[in-house]
């Protein structure tokens, strides 16, 4: 391989973090240091881990003189800093701390660049260092670079990604079983797919960050949590499930970034995360169990899908060690750091403005004139019924009939008019469920 | 973004071909002109379009003075040459002298890539040109810069791929419907997913260039076309998809490249192409009609999938404008090519070595000690029986009963061998088909 006169013969990497991604990112770097020094044409030596405490039990053991607490020595003496640690901080200043000093960094903190994504951006750029972080999104999944990428030459108008195994398994139980939610937490949790508190995952905070971070690729602008419109799964319910069965839907936890028009026509970008009816016959239907998967719509492209697994020690350590051999092989082979791919960056849109389809659920009088009062208050504020059902209510609790609705796509603000005047019917007892429909 | 001292301000790009994909190529260059400059940092100049015609009915009509029949002119003065023309001649001469000259070059022909890879690779390191082909495998599908750059840390075991839309397209009707291939292949035709003439498809050239184009990605070796073991679909039943169907799998043509070992234990890669049993669970077996899909199996990374168009001009224009752009952001950026990942070549095996499970399909004498024989035949050859499922013949010309064993996995020769012997035995009337098994 080509390398430029002063190429290095190794390359000194750091290590931050020693839990099951840290572990399995030093056992390759370790047991696979004869494959990696092919590659990149110099060796990568393993110079430390930092860890809370050098005493703790690990997924995979190194040599025990690796392992330190002083993180920011580490850093110093690092050509490549690889950030497992998670959290904000001290990640958060020991990576500024490494890209101020012209070190590139590889990183899979999600919540770190969800929020802190500009900051860090900002001091990659000022050294020309590199900032890389496919671990961060759907954890073996090449999705980030081939966004970046492959598609450099093509325009992305929509990233809709099951980015969070948890609530993917949970939905699945649900789907397949009819189980309850609170079964189905219970069921993950015994398995190891949910932790204690579940919070982050099934009031969907993690996956919002991975559409903060899928948006910032495909459209431009460091985007953070606070810009994404959030809903998890825990109101999902076994009668919304068998809804969305009979008409031929499942349901998934979709992380969604997408192109969208302000109310003045300005283009910009919609970000959301929310349980989402998608047909059956959809790609993303079939994703089972924990997997991951991102589906991505492109002018030219069309319809693409990335599948495998979002989470686990190795597959995810596999994504970071992706990013750490391009750049050793850009430090060895000389040339200027890899950049983001410019793409004109989209202000982030009131998710109101959304549009997709919904399915709604009412139930109501069993009476003449119900169906027509309720389809007068979805013309009124324009949105369009696609298919209605009418089918008697099955609780002795509340009698009556049920309507399930779908609509044609729809603004979300009109949607949110017209559930409000829908619960204000008196023939309306209770507005049970609205959904939104993708895939359609 | 930075650029070198003495960046350009515009680079010339050369197309040579006129046809679907040349024409959307031209298109996205003309039509998204600004977009392309954003993110290059430089005007890319479309300076000329190679073509026999100049004056042929196009896909999308580009400025009339860009026609020309002079490729070796329009080569001549390029910064990138983007060749669309297919087949060997001229394109094979016209990109060795486009790459001598040290002008980088995008292709997507993949029977050109199969055949004489090794000689292109050469001329590319020779001068420092790059050469990159994203569109030759799987049209729009980002599969080859994810298998060189995101597994850059992994090492992949094996590569199976959908890779050819129009047997899918039949194969799929044949499962749906319970059509005869004869009948797919009319209605694919009638479609246009299928050519005329459709041997280059359905014998499995196509899918066999694709698997050594996978292969030399994966595995290191510019491996060309004749050390593909290939199979084509022409002689799969209605029967054959009724007994897949019944065992629960559905019958795909399957490229697959795969790490395997010789005889005397060395390591090397399998490549070959035959109609493959499928579980219905697999995520390739959900690929429905002209769409392809590319499974990856790596060390770390565990299963990935990728999925969408594998064909038609805008979605394999796309890959195209990536591969362009990346290639133009490194000229004005500076630095050295992007090389391909040195992996470790490995030597083509015989496709003799390989190992999977099979379906073997024998129409027997309907007599005591018929299955006795039969499983005797299979354990003096070392092929072990999973299941065995025996049904009376449907078939008035053939009576007797008709056996279905799936077998466990097993090497090629053996099975080979298996056959031959239970083909001479008297109480086989006919050994019916023998499918392989991927996938459980």
């Amino acid at each position: 391989m080509p390398q430029h006169t002063d190429a290095p013969t190794a390359l000194k990497v750091a290590l931050l973090g020693g839990g099951t991604v840290g572990s399995q990112t030093a056992r390759i770097l370790t047991e696979d240091a004869d494959i990696l020094r092919d590659r990149v044409g110099a060796d990568l030596e393993l110079t430390g881990i930092a860890v809370r405490d050098t005493g703790a039990t690990r997924d995979w053991q190194a040599d025990p003189a690796l392992y330190t607490t002083d993180a920011e020595a580490l850093v110093a003496g690092a050509d490549v800093v690889i950030e497992l640690m998670g959290g904000i901080e001290p990640a958060r200043t020991l990576i500024l701390r490494a890209l101020a000093a012209g070190t590139s960094v590889v990183t899979g903190n999600k919540a770190l660049l969800a929020q802190h994504g500009e900051e860090l951006y900002a001091a990659a750029a000022a050294t020309g260092a590199q900032l890389s972080f496919e671990a961060a999104v759907a954890g073996a999944i090449p999705i980030l670079r081939p966004l970046r990428d492959s598609l450099g030459g093509d325009r992305v108008t929509r990233v809709m990604g099951i980015a969070n195994g948890t609530t993917n398994f949970i939905l699945d139980r649900m789907d397949s079983e009819g189980a309850d939610f609170d079964d189905a937490l219970a069921e993950a949790q015994r398995l190891g797919y949910a932790e204690a508190d579940p919070t982050a995952d099934v009031e969907g905070h993690d996956a919002a960050a991975k559409a903060a971070i899928l948006a910032t690729i495909a459209f431009g602008a460091p985007y953070t949590l606070d810009q994404v419109a959030v809903a998890g799964i825990t109101a999902i319910t076994a009668e919304d499930n068998a809804a969305a069965a009979e008409a031929g839907y499942v349901i998934k936890l979709l992380a969604i970034a997408e192109r969208g028009r302000a109310a003045d026509g300005a283009e910009g970008a919609v970000l959301r995360v929310h349980p989402t009816l998608l047909p059956r016959e959809h790609p993303l239907a079939s994703v089972r169990g924990a997997f991951n998967a991102v589906f991505v719509e492109a002018e030219n492209a069309g319809e693409l899908m990335f599948y495998g697994p979002g989470a686990g020690g190795a597959p995810t350590a596999s994504a970071v060690m992706g990013d750490v051999v391009s750049i050793a092989q850009r430090i060895v082979r000389g040339g200027p750091a890899r950049l983001r791919t410019p793409v004109t960056a989209l202000p982030a849109l009131d998710p109101a403005e959304a549009h997709t389809s919904f399915m709604v659920v009412l139930r109501a009088a069993d009476q003449p004139g119900v169906l027509r009062r309720v389809a007068g208050v979805f013309e009124e504020h324009g949105v369009s019924i696609e298919t209605l059902r009418q089918v008697p209510s099955e609780r002795e609790d509340a009698p009556g009939a049920s309507l399930r609705l779908i609509t044609h796509r729809a603004r979300q603000r009109d949607l949110d008019a017209t559930v409000e005047a829908l619960a204000a019917l008196d023939v309306v007892h209770e507005v049970a469920s609205v959904l939104r429909v993708e895939g359609n």
